[in-house]
């Protein structure tokens, strides 16, 4: 069954949008650490204020983050819901992922398996020549 | 620690973009079925195959599929590489909404004692009452 486009409240894609830029996930890893200020988010990026500011934007709107209601300071804070549908969506693909370490491994345990049939051989031809 | 934009070939930012659109990610979920080709996934979508064949584009840029080498019928696969990237980097959140859903239990198991408390006292008035 595939959901098609635009059947339902589409979450994801917002979330997704938001998260395909190294600044914004940055944002949210400091903030991981705890609330901060614009000012304070501002800071390690190098960044005018209003760039940061429409990067939060961005992170408000997807429910990413929350902006608390001081009208002087408004705090942000880093908001879990939508990383948990990231998790759940991400997950009904693990098989993909498992899949081919699984395809990896038994490439390898093939190619150790290969080697050993080639150095016992080598050992047998030493042992004949020595032999000889 | 805080990842500084672009110190390392950003692979997490391609990826998201391409998850940030439902159609591709219906493309994904036809694709996890199994092989298709270009033709097979235009179908469900009433939409031209050049319109497929973009959003297949991005996808493949992303890594998040392969398409086969036949020239004829280049089958399109699901490859699990970055959706695990995706779900690495979710899953050092996992605290977030693990907390978020932690914290409404403790609101709601305190909501049920406020409940028990405030039937006791009317219990306890309801039978004053009929005792006077």
């Amino acid at each position: 069954m595939i959901a098609t486009p635009l059947q339902a409240p589409d979450r994801l894609s917002p979330t997704f949008a938001a998260l395909a830029d190294p600044t914004r996930r940055a944002i949210l890893a400091r903030l991981s650490a705890g609330e901060r200020s614009v000012t304070e988010l501002a800071e390690p990026f190098e960044m005018s204020l209003p760039a940061v500011s429409k990067h939060l934007k961005v992170l408000e709107r997807a429910g990413l983050i929350a902006r608390g209601r001081d009208a002087q300071w408004r705090p942000c804070r880093l908001t879990g819901g939508p990383l948990k549908d990231v998790a759940d969506w991400v997950e009904g693909y693990r098989r993909f992922w498992a899949e081919s370490f699984d395809r990896l491994d038994d490439y390898l345990r093939e190619m150790q398996k290969q080697t050993k049939k080639v150095r016992k051989k080598e050992k047998t031809n030493g042992r004949q020549q020595s032999g000889n």
